[in-house]
Order: C-alpha cells, then structure tokens, then sequence
C-alpha cells in the first residue's frame, strides 16, 4: 500500500514547530524564519522559490525527499492561511501564489469548505471537514499509486501520528528554545515504541530525526 | 574564572529531563532508565557503578568531562532523594550509598536545611537555603581553583540557566516522547542566543547538544 510521509517539519528544543501569532505577514508566528532556516538553504528550496542554486549536503539529502513518490497532500488550515473561523472573502489562495510547489491535490481539512480551487501547475486545494482516516482516504484514492504527505501544521501531523496513520515521519531539530507556540508531541507518550529512529546531525546545526514505522 | 558546568543531561524529544511521580524506586519517575540508558553504557558509568568496562565512544566523550576539574557540586533537593518537604527523618543520605561518585562538597538546595553529612571518597552534603547566586557564590568558595558543576535535576539546572550563571551545557536529546514530568527548557525563550551551540549525532541514538557561552 501507499505511504504517509512527513517532511521537513522543524521543531524546537521545547517542542515547538510553529510559533505563536501567525499573520498574514508572519506564518510560523513568533518564531519567523528560525524553525526553516536549515530547509531555505537547500537546493529543494531554493530551486522552488528563489530559482537559484542551493546546498547539496545532509539537509538537501532529506529535505529533497519531499517531492518525489507523492500523489497528494493533507495540510490543516493554519497552514494553507492566517484566517480563523468562516471564510470572510475567499480571495486568500494560499501563501504560494498563482503556481504553488505542491503539483497535486491538496486536501485543506477546515470546518468550513469552500469551493475547490485549481491553482497553476497541477495543484488542485480541495477544502474538507474530515476525520484524518476520512481525509487519508480521499487523498489514498486521488494519489493512485503514490504516497500521500501530510503537509502539516503540527496539530493536523499531531493528529495524524495520534491515530497511528503515519508511516514515516521526518523532524529537523532546531537547537532554539522557542517558548510559545504549538507543540508537536502533546498527547503522543510513548509515540517512539512504533517507530524505527535513526538521527544524523548536521553542520547547518539541526539534527534529523527519521521515524520509519515498525512493521 | 573558573566555569559553571553542566553535564550529562538527558532530555526527551518533548522537552523533559525528569518523568513524572518520583519515588524512592523511580529516582526519575515514570521515565524509569530511559533518559539516562545511553549514559549507563559508558565507561564513565561502568567503572563507577558497576565496576566494569563500558564504552568509549562518541557518548563516553562526553560522559566522561563529567569529573575533570570539578571542584563542588550544586544540586536541587529532588535529586538528592524523593521526600519533599520537612524532613521526615534525617536517616536518608541520598542515592548513592556510603562511597557517593561526588567526592568533593556537595550543596543540596533546599528550603529545609538539615546537618551536613560527611560521606566516605569525600564528599561532603552541605543543606542550604540558597538563590543561586548565593549557592554559587558557597561552591566556588569551596571549588577553590577549579569548576562547579551544577548536576540538576531539571528545575536546579533552569534556575541557573535563567540567571545565566551557566558556562557549558551539556544535553543529551533521547528520542523519546516522555508525556510528563519536569521541563528543563520552559521560561528559556531565546536562551539560545548567549550561546555557541553545536550537535552531534551518535550511534546510541541520543544526540549530543554543547552549549557554550558567548564571550
């Protein structure tokens, strides 16, 4: 069967991986740019989104594993936007532009849909107000063969992990003490006996942590 | 000056360095040993618990700057023992037996002083009712020349970290989900910023942490 991966989700030493106070203007909130600074080095990123050149060391071996094999994506609504609560315009299309860096259905879990929006590119937002076995399922069957990401925020990959849906789950430890924000492991005691971990440093500072499932 | 040291911490994924429900069988709670199993295999352990050989890898590296050039000791009264409040009755001379690992002054915070018990091997615990100025200001006096190591638990060690009375960190990340316990990293926010910090990863699985003041 197809997978469910995780990727380059970055967390502080506390646990964070955003930070508290998204804006329109700041989407990891209080934290900025300081969870992601390892993943906007590397030539993942900036083959995305600054159309140059980057690293090629142990950040890019994980953070390129991002794209490939995938046919869909579930991402909660923090991510996907700043709103809160029913859509007061439907303008907002995401952080990405006209062209987002997905190129497959995108499934935003939000109690409150709105109509399907096909992006540039092969994106295609659908908005759901799903269980994550519900949402896995549509995902499951609009990527075929291929592997299904949870995208994140931390609540909808916590929620994920807490329903034992996720077969590969990739963390970047970032060694800052962030404080506030939302924590990624709330509720997931003991979430390690399911797991197969494996942690490689990094001279960028983080360091990778690679949960495969047990089978 | 002479340093202020940290080592040996093992902290969870989540954030915490002690489980929860401490007792006199369960020194770190519900964690049980699975904080502190890398350090049990080291050599520094070994010879000094178990009378045998451990290893000397990347985990013994760090171990083992435990010792070196420590002249006294600072610990919180929950590593000392499990009670809390008055002493019930002064019989209790910590965990570690007749012959403690220490052997130098030990300072106990607490705010329940009780008559300094001097040990075999030369350590001596002195019960004090101290800020951790005040402690400091006792253990270098009776470190002389040499370091003071502050040897937890978690709540001692964010006290000095908060006061910034702390030279070098050492932190061992285990790749657990502990749930609950004490966090060592809460009201830290943005510690990261007066220190140099650099990750190693080990075969063990823990992930090696050294925090050093910026000068």
């Amino acid at each position: 069967m197809s997978q469910v991966r995780v990727h380059n989700m970055g967390v502080s030493l506390d646990g964070f991986a955003t930070g508290a106070d998204q804006t329109l203007e700041a989407p990891f909130g209080h934290a900025g740019s300081r969870l992601m600074e390892w993943f906007m080095a590397t030539n993942t990123f900036q083959s995305m989104h600054a159309g140059g050149a980057g690293s090629h060391g142990v950040d890019e071996a994980f953070a390129g594993q991002w794209g490939p094999g995938i046919g869909a994506e579930i991402m909660g609504r923090n991510k996907f936007g700043p709103q809160r609560g029913p859509w007061e315009d439907e303008e907002w299309t995401g952080w990405w532009g006209e062209d987002p860096p997905f190129h497959t259905p995108v499934f935003v879990l939000t109690h409150h849909p709105r109509p399907t929006l096909e992006m540039e590119g092969g994106t295609t937002f659908h908005f759901i107000d799903a269980s994550p076995q519900e949402a896995l399922e549509l995902a499951r069957e609009a990527a075929g063969d291929l592997d299904v990401r949870i995208g994140g925020g931390p609540i909808t990959v916590r929620q994920f992990l807490d329903a034992d849906l996720v077969d590969h789950l990739h963390v970047a430890v970032v060694p800052i003490v962030l404080g506030r924000g939302e924590r990624l492991w709330d509720g997931l005691e003991g979430m390690e006996e399911r797991f197969e971990v494996e942690a490689v440093a990094s001279p960028s500072g983080v360091t990778h942590l690679s949960f495969t499932r047990r089978r």
